[in-house]
């Protein structure tokens, strides 16, 4: 069909300007008098509305008037500059047919619904002022990430959703099967049979692509994964979803600075993208959201990200120790206020953390000289804490298989693991960033099932 | 590390001729003579290869001339102009440090290997000629599509992954559950106790996001998914996978004519990125994989998509059914061969096939006013046979209700759907393009088992 965005005419009203045009959209409000009315309409093409204003002249003045929020409608008429209000121009309506009606019952109307109520009709959410903004921002994020790692030519490898194995041992994920559950087959010593599973062997959703992608790093160089990785932890929070999208990237001839490097870059980035292209949404949670957003996000554009070791942080945060829930010492793993208080408190921007106890990180990561510590780095900030979390990988064959054993991991399920340490294994390093902590970052929402479309959490998967 | 990429040296040679430089890379090929030796590796940052030549004083000079295919090296060295050489340029070493040794089993040798064979090494085939090409280019593929959708304002919607519905009712999924299968727990009455599941309720993978993002293209107009999806389907043939990626625009205002011009401005952008942006993995794909290729996608560009409707084609074909192993006639689905003769022989390029009967077609397809056939579309190409299937969409209440109840489904099921046709319905098209199938048609490989880093497959889970 031949419809302006309502995109388009923000873009180039002047070529619009006293023509006539079509637009379609729903509508937003209406108020009617008894000759003349006013409706708003969105097209979903941008933030911003628009208004049309229509007159008895029309054939179904009477119908139109008493049209319901959400309806589809289909407006021609002339676009015309209104110096003097709000909105730089409206449409003087020649028609307006309707496309779908909304039913009566139609669950928003025009006053303010809560985010939890929102999150009942979550087919429906996109359509209010607050989603809009989250979920065309969200898009626009996931290409700023694409963008950034495409123009320095790294290559977007997909890692298997459906694993045999579970990397970082990190338990907690969930089965996939084809077996029939109400009647599980079993083998002759009564073990689940899973010789007639669709894999003829137990396998889980992914929490992971880091290990498969390593592989990648080794043939590409610099490589990332875009994709959805899954927890099935028993976790009711606001930052938990049992289904989430990750960011990887990994780079071969690589160590700890030039992940940092990449993560800065990467960070600013997505920022600046998102500033460029949706300032209407990024004002709007910046006015009702998150008051300091803006502010927040100018200053990580503007400062280089701080930097200091694990056992540097250690010190600092124990002068403050009466001021935590959980008091820190050398040796334990940072809470979420230890996190906070880092980047907020005494930074007050972006830092990353190096170089933690091996004991609290993966067993995949490069032991430092000192035996001690391993080349880990997270990138907290602020409103958040942890928004990044990476390494640098253990190269060494002998090493790596040492670290394996001492953590009682098979050599055998990491086989081809293993072989990227035996055939041509050079310094390596990579990170993750979790995509939705980073829309809650750059957009100020609170809760995670806000900045996911259909989100999955405990008990909860709806639609 | 500040390491020059090959990639950069291709583009740029000329700031870097005749200057010291240090680059990183694993070694293909290495031929030693008594003082003197040369070195190809790849550093994977683009499909060339870069020779360098190092003579016996070299501290290492042994070393090196002993080293393995497959060895990680780093060499700091002058960049030379090579005007006789098949390549443009090579480097005299200063210096080569071993990075990472390849051990003598180093599976991937000189020779040729089978792509049977290389499936068995999923981690390593990256790193040979085909699969960094196949893998670099399906790498642009994806983000072609991305810059496509986002270039004109789409929406990227992430829709969920596990799912509590069955979309089009396609049976063969995935169940995805936490609970024990060798105690599994019952119910007073036998039955599986789904509520001690993390969901508390029977979820499955997703077949398609259709239907979750009808509900956005119905907030933002144009929209689309590019994510994972499953298919539990016990088919071993070289074009079925379990797990494969999906792209699915969906566009509000918009009926079947508005759908093909997407889709076929799609398919010509993705080629033109890819001929663009890869050319030298292109002309291998062109030379080594599948001689016609380069010339089927310049037709493709370069002609407009043929359109005919199921009942014209149906016609058609009908006259060659002496050709056909199912014979066709009005009412029966297209095969593959049917379809490949009618794109190959009788288009001899791309065509859109529409309107096809409604019994052969999903419940949610916008019923004609025939009320025989449904506006469905599906792309036909050369060599593939369908890639694209899409639809303009049932959006009247009544209609779509009584189509349901005509196939048995449930309404309570399908109530946010139906929601979409009672708040504000509008005409909307979309459609679904297998990204395998897409990666498989631009570069010529014919088994989508090499065109998916790590597939699935019906009992293959591996790495």
């Amino acid at each position: 069909m031949d419809l302006i965005t309502v995109r388009e005419l923000y873009k180039h009203s002047e070529e619009y300007l006293d023509k006539e045009i079509t637009v379609g959209g729903w509508i937003r409000s209406l108020r009617d008098s008894k000759s003349f009315g006013f409706i708003v309409v969105s097209d979903g093409t941008c933030f911003q509305t628009l208004q049309i204003v229509y007159h008895d002249n029309l054939d179904n003045f009477t119908e139109v008037s008493r049209l319901n929020v959400g309806t589809a409608i289909i407006a021609k008429g002339t676009l015309v500059a209104t110096p003097e209000a709000k909105q730089p121009f409206e449409i003087q309506a020649l028609s307006i047919t309707v496309e779908g009606a909304s039913a009566p019952d139609y669950p928003l109307q025009k006053k303010r619904h809560s985010f939890e109520y929102l999150r009942t009709i979550s087919h429906l959410r996109p359509r209010t002022n607050t989603f809009q903004a989250v979920f065309r921002v969200r898009s626009l994020i996931a290409y700023a990430i694409h963008q950034y790692f495409q123009e320095q030519d790294f290559v977007y490898v997909h890692t298997p959703l459906i694993t045999g194995s579970d990397c970082e041992g990190a338990g907690e994920m969930f089965q996939v099967t084809t077996l029939d559950l109400s009647n599980v087959p079993r083998t002759a010593d009564g073990q689940v049979d899973f010789s007639q599973d669709f894999f003829s062997k137990p396998t889980n959703l992914t929490v992971s692509g880091q290990l498969n992608v390593e592989g990648y790093a080794m043939a590409f160089r610099n490589v990332y994964t875009f994709g959805p990785t899954f927890r099935a932890e028993n976790s009711n929070t606001a930052r938990h979803a049992a289904e989430f999208w990750m960011i990887e990237p990994e780079m071969a001839f690589a160590d700890l600075n030039d992940n940092m490097h990449l993560a800065e870059g990467m960070l600013k980035y997505v920022i600046q993208y998102v500033l460029d292209h949706a300032p209407e949404e990024m004002n709007f949670f910046n006015q009702f959201v998150d008051k300091g957003l803006l502010d927040r996000l100018h200053n990580v554009l503007g400062s280089e990200f701080g930097r200091i070791t694990y056992t540097e942080a250690i010190a600092l945060l124990e002068q403050h120790n009466n001021k935590f829930d959980y008091k820190v010492s050398w040796g334990c793993d940072l809470q979420t206020e230890h996190e906070r208080f880092l980047t907020e408190q005494l930074f007050k921007k972006p830092v990353f953390v190096t170089d933690y106890p091996k004991e609290i990180k993966a067993f995949y990561m490069k032991l430092n000289p000192d035996n001690k510590t391993v080349a880990a780095v997270d990138c907290l900030v602020p409103g958040i804490g942890e928004i990044i979390g990476g390494s640098q990988r253990e190269d060494d064959y002998d090493k790596l298989v040492a670290r394996m054993r001492e953590m009682g991991l098979s050599e055998e399920d990491y086989s081809f693991y293993l072989d990227l340490r035996k055939y041509g294994s050079t310094r390596h390093a990579g990170f993750g960033l979790g995509f939705e902590r980073c829309v809650m970052y750059l957009t100020g929402m609170s809760n995670i099932r806000d900045v996911i479309p259909f989100p999955r959490t405990v008990n909860n998967c709806d639609l």
